[in-house]
């Protein structure tokens, strides 16, 4: 390790650091993950720097692992057996946007906030909004989603090709910027997901949409978590082109309230948005509230101003770290599972059930346009009945996922935290995920530990 | 081959061919392309027996083809190296169909129309619809799309899973029913467009869509092709949610008008559908008609009723048979190149003057929202010089998209005719499409001679 540090720092001189703060922030996320730390950051600015040190990384078999923001919740950046990890935030520049092709071309550490920021004036946007600030390079590397997907997809659907540095530092694009393409293998979409494991993401050209004539929000309360769930999977099944339509339960909405300084009511709770014409957003807006109250819904309040709709929203992306703030010095665990939308409401009420089995801080927000929701969990990491408990109701609700023949994550990916549930969600698929990883990276230096199971884990054991 | 053969009768009986005829249909598509015979068709009717043929043909290093309704522009079922053929229409049963998860499960088998059928009372549809009534196999397995794409994606965004045989004759299920998931690498995108070579796909999983509660359609003259290209890309420009989108220059109408026994006037033509509530649909007709008088547009016919829009499209998926019928004994040759769409108008207009070269018989027919268009020439198979000429313009008008920043085909797939563009669109990612080629299939029994070059081609000569 000593030599590969000295000849990085022959090459990046003060863009290295072996400094342990520095290190430890590099080897986690946001949750309650226990990070591993790298032996040493690199502050890369260009794919070719990024080259030169995976490069280096393969001549003497020292793993690698790329960092944006590191907003991961499933320990995608823990460096488990130690090695190099690459800092991408230095590559923060938006490469080309084009109001023609409605696409643009950014470099992996470009975040979320500052390519809005950059189409703030180009009549555009790109609708994809993790909770967090990621980078552009960490969605895409964990095939995130959020709120939008149910109208805009998800970084499967936004990422048009990639540029990635290979095992062995020669660097590739994955695609041209066609809306589509029948021209071999789809290498955009192997990489999109593939967290670091195949490749390093270092440029990444997305797909752009038109910003909305117009755009109105809304929410609506309900007398239980079912009914709201049946709303709004009655609103997809009737095919309204929703643009957002999120769940948060009464815990969610108190958290949300003691953090936000909100005084949302305390119920189980929808939360849409509706983007088109001034005259369709109209029509929608009537086609969900006329559904919601044959499913029992409250009070339906309007936010049409910007400003309404921006404490709406601000709230909403912050329910992970409002779930935290619940319980002093707690870190966030949140579930992920996703499941067809016609097993959605029996996956919510089996996992209430579940939930009565602790007393740890618990509270459900959901993209259940998409079958798509989250238990956010505010645990104590010192405790360790805790953690057991909370791994065993998250192992329960995942099994219950798959069952309903649905993912154990739906858009924050496996990383370390759920490599157990890959066999039971994939059976025997996972070795020809192996054969994929053995072959893009034989010596197994991308982000290891990370995706796939241990090969005995799975192996029979006679 | 002969005990292979011997083998496989003794399996499958009176469900095995190899008369001459038989073999001659199972090795070509529709196209110019001169197919290949395999040296036996197999008729499968479950994913076990593919598993035992395909597990037979490994243990033999036999080349193993699937062939659906043959429908393939690009020579994908052409038996290069002899082999097995497995037809797969006997596996058409639709196994499943889900009107709460908006989603059905199908033997490879099935064709659209097929689907179609079964789906009419369901109050649901499958919007993919290649001018072909292909498989629904055959669709995943070429990426197609169609002239609903525009709205409603590809095969890349209609498949949620697949069942795969592999080259060992292992069965495996590439994901599951819920609409997202960041569970592990995308087997199921990696799959779709592999066109047979890393596994044969026997069962789809396929997301449905709601019937709109109003559909209508219309249709727009233009002074010439560019301006019906500038309306098309201004209406996506607008972020008009528009169904379809299609482009027929004088030539294709003039060829539909004899086909199907019409009289559109003969002029470049964009056809339009609107898919939403009436007022939805009404108001982007509306929005649709201006843009098209803006950029020049002649007579805005609608066609809302049922009849008058059955007509339309069907005469529009008749293109390619209408094209091919304007000279007799001719086959049609298509290109299918896909451009950002800002480059749309550049690439058509730099099409057309290609098009003076040669007397062969070319329309042009385009789903432009999505920057892909075909131009179909009838071409005379036994004149070598005229298939040349037409190969001359073929390569340049890929080349010119490429150098656009598109791809050499938007949706007929690469098979054995569009091989030699593959490095020039790809550059080294086509050896990462061969390492998973030779990790999925290290025998390279699986429909050889598709999708990747000779090794040769694209190594250096010294």
């Amino acid at each position: 390790m000593n030599s590969i540090i000295s000849a990085l720092r022959t090459r990046f001189g003060a863009r290295l650091s072996t400094v342990s703060d520095i290190l430890a922030r590099h080897g986690a996320g946001e949750s309650y993950h226990r990070g591993m730390p790298p032996d040493v950051v690199v502050f890369a600015e260009t794919t070719e720097e990024v080259s030169a040190i995976v490069t280096l990384c393969q001549a003497h078999r020292t793993p690698v692992i790329a960092f944006g923001a590191g907003t991961s919740l499933e320990g995608h950046v823990s460096a488990v057996n130690g090695g190099v990890c690459i800092d991408l935030t230095g590559m923060n520049r938006v490469l080309r946007i084009s109001a023609d092709d409605l696409d643009c071309t950014v470099e992996a550490g470009v975040t979320r906030l500052q390519l809005d920021r950059e189409l703030r004036h180009t009549g555009m946007f790109f609708p994809l909004d993790p909770g967090a600030d990621a980078t552009i390079g960490g969605m895409a590397a964990t095939r995130a989603s959020g709120t939008n997907a149910v109208r805009y997809g998800t970084m499967r659907d936004a990422v048009l090709a990639l540029t990635i540095v290979l095992a062995d530092g020669q660097i590739i694009r994955t695609g041209r910027r066609a809306r589509k393409s029948s021209a071999g293998y789809d290498l955009t979409r192997l990489f999109v997901g593939s967290e670091g494991t195949l490749g390093i993401i270092t440029e990444v050209t997305l797909r752009l949409h038109g910003v909305p004539e117009a755009i109105a929000a809304a929410s609506c309360t309900f007398p239980d978590v079912d009914s709201a769930v049946r709303t709004a999977v009655a609103v997809i099944q009737t095919g309204v082109p929703i643009a957002r339509i999120e769940l948060l339960d009464d815990a969610q909405i108190n958290a949300v309230n003691r953090f936000s300084k909100l005084d949302l009511p305390v119920l189980d709770t929808l939360f849409f948005e509706f983007h088109g014409t001034p005259q369709s957003v109209a029509e929608q807006t009537e086609q969900v509230r006329a559904i919601a109250a044959d499913f029992g819904g409250g009070v339906f309040r309007s936010a049409a101003s910007q400003e309404d709709r921006t404490v709406l929203w601000q709230a909403r992306h912050d329910a992970f770290y409002a779930s935290t703030a619940l319980r002093a010095d707690s870190k966030g665990w949140s579930t992920d599972v996703c499941v067809p939308v016609g097993n959605l409401a029996q996956c919510i009420a089996r996992t209430k059930q579940l939930l009565t089995a602790t007393t740890v801080p618990a509270t459900i927000v959901g993209h259940v346009g998409d079958g798509n929701f989250h238990v956010l969990f505010a645990v104590d990491t010192s405790n360790a009945r805790e953690l057991a408990e909370i791994a065993g109701i998250s192992a329960a609700l995942a099994s219950l996922a798959i069952e309903l023949d649905g993912t154990c994550t739906g858009e924050h990916g496996i990383g370390t935290g759920k490599i157990g549930y890959m066999v039971a969600e994939h059976g025997p698929a996972v070795e020809v995920m192996r054969l994929i990883k053995n072959a893009f990276d034989p010596a197994g230096i991308l982000n290891p530990g990370k995706i796939l199971p241990a090969p005995t884990q799975e192996r029979n054991p006679h």
